[in-house]
C-alpha cells in the first residue's frame, strides 16, 4: 500500500492518517469508507489478487472498446497503460478492500476505476486526486456498471486461473500418477474390498485408477468452461444494457478474449448474468468432485504407506521433513494430510458457494464477492496441493515389493485360483486349515497332500487373476 | 411385500414369522438376516425404486449376454421375462432392504438374484427355493459381482431417471416459464437491485433470466451424462475382471443401451469405477446448480407476489389451497415453498454425496447405496417439484398490470431518461423534491416549472430504457 | 389408508377415486388437495411418524387446556380418546401427506384436526364429515393456528425422540464400548499417529477414547435441550397470541408435559418461536457432532478389523452376514459400513437444516416441514444404528491378541525406553540397524551387544509407557 | 517477516535468500522446510493470529510449570518473556506458515519453539540459532509433544476469541436489537406469514424475536465452552502421557486459566482430545446457528428497508455510502449484504469442520489446522460483521411510521377483529368488496351501510389484536 497506510491499521488510525494526509486522499475516499464500514476479517479476507487482474484485464478491453466508439485514444491508452500495472500485480497493494462489503462487489468497481483513472493521469502528466483528464466514472468505467463488470471479473479470473494454473496442476499429478502406474504395472498385490483381502490386482492397475479419475476430472472442469466463459458485461445496472452501446458486450468479450488468450463470449442473457450465478455454482460442483477424487487418492496412499513396521507398508513416500532419528522409517504422510485438509476446505466451500449462489434477488446476486472468493480459494488450493502434491510426494513414491510380494502369499485369496484344479471343496478345506492354522495357502495344501509344492507354485499364479477369462 | 410380512415388523416378530412359514422361506433367508442385522431407518429408508428397476435391467442384459457365452437359452429366457417383472415394478414388494446395509450393497445384489432366479424357477414350473434350474449365484449373478453390479445399476438408474422424468420435467418448467417472459414481454416494471428500486425492465425480460437459467440447467446436467452413461459391469470384484470373459463389459453395456433406448458405453477404467462414484458426484453437483436456479425463481416469484395489500403484489399467484374466505386474495405462495424446501434438501444432498463419494477405500467405494439414495432422492425431488410447479403455479401466474404501472411511475428511477433534456443538476432537484415531499416524479418535475405535463409524458418513456443505445 | 385409498395411485386415479366415492369423502377434501396440489416425491417423503404423533399429543393437550376455558367436556373428552388412537401409532395411514407441501405445515395441522374431529365424532356416535358434534376448525383447533402448532409438534416431536430413542441407543453403546475398554485394559498395542508406528497404548485406552466421545456427546445433545423444549404454541398466527387465552400456552405446555413425562415449557417469545427454528439448528448441531464421533469409531474398528492377512488385523468383528466358505476370516466390516452411510447422510442433513433455518422471512419460517423431516430422520438413524453398531457389532468385538502383541513387538517404536539405559546414539543405532536389516529391535540391540536377551526383555516393557512418569 | 524475506516469495527465490544468507538461517530451517514443502494458498491461508497467540500463551504457562518440577529459572523466565512477545504479536511475522502442512500441526509446534528460543536466548544474551542456553526441544517444548500442543492452543484460540470478541460483539448487537425493540413498541405494523399480509404486531414485537434469538445464542455458543475448555495438554504423543509428568496437565490448565483469566481444565481423556475434535464441531454448531439467526436478521430488515418507493420501505437504513445524487432515497442495505455473506461463509465451513472433525485415525486427528482455522474464521467474521452490523446498521435504523401507518390500514387483515361485532359473513362481504373494488377495508364496510366511519374506528383498532385475550 501507499504512503504509510496499511489495512492492519486499526479504524481510528486510518481516521487519523487520512485527516494528516489533507487533501491528498480524496481520490481514496471511498476506499477508507469501506475499510471503515466493513472492518471485517482484516487482510485474510482482502479480495483475491486473481480478481482485483481480472478488473485489469476487463477495464483495458473496455477502454480499447470504447475509444472505438469515441473515446479520446490518449485516455484510452493511459487507461490501458495503467490496466496492465493491475493486471502484472504491480499495484496490488491499492486493493485493500475485504470480501465482506457491498454484494455486489460496487467499492472494488469503484477501487478499480479510481486506481486505474489516477494511476492514468499519473502517466498523462495529471495530478493524481484531479480526475483529469481521465475520470474514473466517466472514462473508466464507461458504459459499465458495478452491477456487469464485477460478475464479468469473476468469470474472467476464474477461467483464467483454470486454464493458466489449475489445469496444469491436474495434469501433472496425473501426468506423475501415470508414470507410477506403468512403473509399477508388474507389481502384483493384494486387492482390498471393504478394507478385506480380496484377490489381486497389479498396483499398476490401482493407481490407473488414480489416473482415470483425474483424466475424468480434467474433462468435467472444462464441460463447464461453455458457461462459465460467458460475460456478463454489457447488462449494465438490471440487465438491459441501459447507458451502453449496442454491440459493446460482443466486443468487450473478444477484447478479453485477445488480452487472455482464452476464449470469452458475451453472455446471451444478462438478465440471468446478473441476477445468478449459476455458472461459477457448476464450475464449483466440479471443483467439488476433483476434491472428492484427490481425498480418495490421498488417503490410499497414506493407508498404503502406513508402517514402517505395523502398517501396510506396501508404498513408501518420501521423507521430506526431518524423521525421528531414533525411529528410522517413520514417515508422516505429511502431504497427503495437506491435501485431504485442502479437500474438506473445497467440500466445505461448494456449500457456500451453493447457498450464496441460491440467494439472488430480482436484478442481482448480492453474494458475489463470497462466491468468488471461495471459487478462487478453491481453484488456486487445488492447484497448489496438487503440484505440492506431484512434487513432494507421487514423483518420489516407491513401492515395498518384498512386503507386497510377502502379503499376497500370505494371503488366502490365492485359492480362488485352485477351483477348477481341485473343486470347491477342497479347496475350501485347505483355506479353512490354513486360516485356523495361520500357515499359508500352500503349507496347508501341501500339508493335506492335495499338491506338491512345486505343483502349487505352478498352478497358484496370481499373473493369471489379472483380467477376466478369453471368452 | 409377499404373504403377511411387513417391513414394519419387529425384528422377533419377523424372526417368528420366518419360522411359522417353515420351508417355504428359506429362499429369502438373505433378506431376513440383512432386515435383521440392518434394521435402521424402516420403510422410509428402503432402496428407492429406480435403482431396483435398474437391477431388472442389468440382469435381464446380463442373462442375453450370458446366453451368448453358453448359458442355458431356456434359463436365460425365464431370467429375462423375470427380470421383466422387477423392471415393470411388480415385484417391488420383494425388495424391501434399506439404505444402511453393507457399503457396496451386496445384499441388495443378492435380494435381485434370488428374486429373479425364483420367479424364472416358478415360470419354468420349478419349485421356488430350490435354486434349480436357475441359481442366483451361477446363473443370474453368472460373470458378475456385487462389486460391478450395484454400480452398474447406480449409473443406469441415474441416468435412466433424468432422461425419463428430470429432463423432460425442468423442460417443461422452462417451457412455461419462457411462455410466462412472451406474454409479458410488453410490460414495464421497476428493476430491483439490492432489493432497492432500479432502472426498468420488461417483466419478460425478467422471467427470460429464468428461462436462461434452466436452458443452462439442461445443458449442465447433460454435460455431465457422457461420464454417468460409463457402466461398471465386467469389473467384478476388485476391477481386473477375473470371472468373467472378455468382451462381456462391452456386450453388457450394448444390451443395456437398447433395453433402456439410452446409450451406455463400458467404463474405460474399472478400477475407478468400482472404487470411486465421481461421476455420481459430479452429476449430482448439476443437480445442486438447478436446485440454486430453481431456490432463486422460487423466491423471486413469492417475493414477486406477495401481499395482497402490504407486499410487492407485481404477480397473482394462482389460489390452490382454499383461501380464508374472509381475506380475500390472500394467496399463499405454497408450490413456492414446497420448491424452496426441495432445494434446500438438495443442496444438503450435495455434501452428503460429497463426503460418501470421496471415502472410498483401495478398491471399492462402500458409501454406494447412501450416495445412490440421495442422487435419485434429488432427480426425483426435482423433476416432481418443477412440474408440480409448473402446473400448479407458473402457468396460473398473471401479471397485476396495474400494481406494476403504478409502481413503476411512482418511483424516482425514470428520473435518469431526462438527464440528456434537463441536465443532471436540474434532474437531481427534482427527485429531490419528489423523495421530500413523498409526490411522483411528474408532480415534481412539473411543479419546479422544468417540463409540462404533456413533455414529461413525452419524455420519460420507461420503453427507451430497456436495452441498449445505438452505437 | 382407509377404504381403498393409496398413495401410490396416480393423481388422475385419485381424482377419479374421490369421484367415485362421492359424498363421503368431503371432510378429507384438504388432504387430497394436497396431495394433488404436492405430488412430491410419493410415499417415501411422508412426514415422519413421530411428527404426527406429536400432533397427537398437542391435541390432547389443547383440548384438555380448552375444557377448563369452557369448552364441551364430552367434546374435549372425546378429542382426547381420538388423539390417543393418533398417539398409538393406529391412524397413521390417515396422515399422507409428504414433507414438500406448504412450508407452514397448514395441510398436516388441518390433517390432525380433521382426522381427529371425525375420530371423535365417530367415539361420540356421530357421522364423519358432519363436522358435529366436533368441528376440526371449532374444536379441535381452538385457540390454535398452523402456525404454532406445527413448531410446537416440531419440538415436541425431536425432545420425544432424543430422549425415548437416541439418548438411550447412544447410552447403550457408550456402555458396550466402555465394556470393552475394561475387557481391554491389559492389552498393549503399538499406538498410530498419522498412521505411522506410534508409542504403545493399551487397546483399553483406545477403546476409553471413543467412550468419552459419546459421554460427551450425551451430554452435547443433552445441552440442546433447554432450548429445544420451549414451545410455540400460544403465538397462535404471527406471534402475538390473537385468538387464543391468556395462560393458554403456558398450560398447554404443563399438560404436554404431564402427557409425555418429559418437561416442556413455553417459550419466552413467540415471535422468535414462529419465525426461527434456530433450537432446532442447534440440536442438529449436536447431532452432527456424534455424527463426526462415530464415523471416527466406525472407521477405526474397520481399520482396525481389516485382513484376515494383510490389514492391521488386530480386531477381530463379528461375522454376520454369511462370509465365503472359501475365503475363512474375510468378515466385511458392514456394520461400521451402514453406520458410516449413516454419519454422512447426517452430516450433509446439517446443511438442509441451516439453509431451511436460515431462511425465516418476518413472521415465519416456511421450511418447517424439511427442518423436522431431516432432524427425525438424524435421529432415527443414529439411534437405529447405533443399536445395530452395538449388538452387532461391538458386543462381538474380540482382540486378536496374538497379532497384538506381534505388531507391538515388531514395532521399532519401543526403542525410546532404552534411551536412558543406552543413550540417545545408541539406541539410534539399533533402530537404524533394524529397520535396515528387517529385524527386530531386540534382535539389533543384542547383535550390537549393547543387551543380553534378557537384559533386553527385562528393560523394554512397554508397560511402563502407558502413563505420564511419577513427577 | 524478519530481513527481506517474504511469504510471497517464490520456493527459488526463497531458496536463494536461504543460501544467500547462509549460517544465519539454520534456526529457521524447519520455516524454510514448511515453506517449500507446503507451498499452498500463500499469505492468506497462514495460520491464523490467535492460534499463534495461543501457543505463547501455552509456551508461557508450560514453563512455568517445567520450572516447578525443576527447569532452570532463568530459562524458564526467559521463555516467558519470549513467549509474551508472541503474545503481544509483536513476533507475528515469524509464523509465515499456512493452514495446509502437516495435519498435526508439527511445524508450527516446531515453529513456535524455535521462534520462543531464539528470542529467548537473545533476551539471556545468547547467539540466536545456537540452541543454547534455551533448546526449542528441550526446554520450550519440554514435556510436551505437537499432539498434546496443537490442540491445546486450538482450545485456548477459540475460547478466548468466543469470550473477548465474539460474545461482546454479539451481545452488543443483541442490546441495541433491544434499544429498538423498545423504541419501536408503540408502532404497531402488519405482519407478514408466507410473505402475505396477516394480523399486526408492533415493530418492537418484531425486533424482539431479534433480540431472542441472540440472547439465545449467545446460551448456545456458551453452552459449549464447559468441553471447549478441556485441554489435550498433557497427553504428549498418542495420549498416554509418556514423557511427561504426572499432575503436569492440570498444572498447565491452571496457568493457562490464570494468564487468560479464563478458567480452562484438562480434558479427562487425552486419547479422545487427540484423536477427535469434538468439540470444535460442537461449537462450530453453535456458531452454525448464530449464523442462521444473523441471516435471518439481515435478511428481514433489508426487505423491511426496500424501496424507497417500490419496496416494503417499513425501515429506513443509515445511509452509509455515498448514494446516487440523482436517486435520494434509495440506500443499499450493503451492512446486510455484508451480513449475509458471513452467514454464508460460516454455514459452510460446518461442513468443512464437520468433514474433518469426522476423519481422526486411531491416536490422532490430521486435519487440526484446516479446522481451527475455519473455526477461528467463522468466531472472527461473526464479530467483526455483529460489530460493524450494530454500528453501521442497526443503531441508525429508523422507522419509516407513516408508510408502516399507510400499509396497515391499507390491508385487510384488520377485519378479523370486526367478527364478533358484524358475523363471520358480514365481514366477508366487506373484504370481498374491498379486495374486489381496490378501497380500504373501511370504505368498503361503510358504504354497505353495515357501519359508520366513526364507528369503525371506535371497533378496529389494531392495538387489540396484539395479545391473546383475558382467560
Amino acid at each position: 500500500m501507499v504512503s504509510g497506510f496499511s489495512l492492519f491499521d486499526s479504524k481510528a488510525k486510518l481516521n487519523r492518517k487520512a485527516r494528516s494526509i489533507g487533501g491528498k486522499v480524496p481520490y481514496r475516499a471511498r476506499h477508507f469508507r469501506s475499510l471503515q464500514n466493513f472492518d471485517i476479517g482484516g487482510a485474510a479476507e482482502r479480495l483475491p489478487e486473481p480478481l482485483i487482474k481480472a478488473f485489469g484485464v476487463l477495464k483495458k478491453a473496455a477502454s480499447i472498446v470504447n475509444v472505438g466508439y469515441g473515446m479520446d485514444p490518449k485516455v484510452g491508452e493511459a487507461i490501458g497503460k495503467a490496466a496492465d500495472e493491475v493486471i502484472s500485480g504491480k499495484l496490488i497493494g491499492e486493493f485493500p478492500l475485504v470480501v465482506y462489503q457491498t454484494g455486489s462487489g460496487t467499492q472494488s468497481n469503484m477501487n478499480a476505476n479510481e486506481v486505474i483513472s489516477n494511476r492514468a493521469i499519473e502517466i498523462l502528466g495529471g495530478e493524481r486526486g484531479s480526475k483529469k483528464p481521465v475520470h474514473p466514472n466517466d472514462h473508466v468505467n464507461m458504459s459499465q456498471s458495478s452491477n456487469d463488470t464485477f460478475p464479468t471479473a469473476m468469470h474472467v479470473a476464474a477461467v483464467t486461473e483454470i486454464h493458466r494454473s489449475l489445469l496444469p496442476a491436474i495434469t501433472e499429478l496425473r501426468d506423475a500418477l501415470d508414470a507410477k502406474a506403468k512403473e509399477f504395472e508388474h507389481i502384483i498385490k493384494i486387492g482390498r474390498t471393504h478394507l478385506q483381502d480380496a484377490t489381486p490386482l497389479t498396483l499398476g492397475q490401482e493407481f490407473s485408477g488414480y489416473v482415470q479419475q483425474l483424466t475424468n476430472g480434467i474433462e468435467r472442469i472444462k464441460d463447464t468452461l461453455p458457461r462459465l466463459s460467458l460475460l456478463a458485461q454489457g447488462g449494465t445496472a438490471v440487465g438491459t444494457g441501459l447507458n451502453t452501446k449496442k454491440g459493446f458486450d460482443v466486443k468487450v468479450a473478444a477484447e478479453i478474449s485477445k488480452l487472455t488468450g482464452i476464449e470469452f463470449k458475451t453472455a446471451p442473457n444478462k438478465f440471468e448474468a446478473l441476477a445468478s450465478h449459476d455458472a461459477l455454482v457448476e464450475a464449483h460442483g466440479a471443483l467439488n468432485t476433483v476434491a472428492c477424487s484427490l481425498m480418495k487418492i490421498a488417503n490410499d496412499i497414506r493407508y498404503l504407506g502406513s508402517g514402517p513396521r505395523c502398517g501396510l507398508g506396501e508404498l513408501q513416500l518420501p521423507e521430506n521433513e526431518p524423521g525421528s532419528s531414533i525411529m528410522p522409517g517413520k514417515v508422516n504422510p505429511t502431504q497427503c494430510e495437506a491435501m485431504t485438509m485442502v479437500c474438506a476446505q473445497v467440500i466445505g466451500n461448494q456449500t457456500v458457494v451453493s447457498i450464496a449462489g441460491s440467494n439472488g434477488q430480482f436484478e442481482l446476486n448480492v453474494f458475489k464477492p463470497v462466491i468468488i472468493k471461495n471459487v478462487l480459494q478453491s481453484i488456486r488450493l487445488l492447484a497448489d496441493a496438487s503440484r505440492s502434491f506431484t512434487k513432494n510426494c507421487v514423483v518420489g513414491i516407491q513401492a515395498n515389493e518384498k512386503r507386497i510380494h510377502t502379503l499376497l502369499h500370505e494371503s488366502l485369496m490365492l485359492a480362488t485360483i485352485l477351483n477348477s484344479h481341485l473343486g470347491y471343496d477342497n479347496v475350501a478345506k485347505c483355506a479353512k486349515k490354513a486360516h485356523k492354522e495361520g500357515t499359508t495357502l500352500k503349507e496347508a495344501t501341501v500339508s493335506l497332500g492335495f499338491l506338491t509344492p512345486e505343483e502349487f507354485d505352478d498352478k497358484v499364479r496370481p499373473e493369471l487373476m489379472l483380467h477376466p477369462d478369453e471368452a
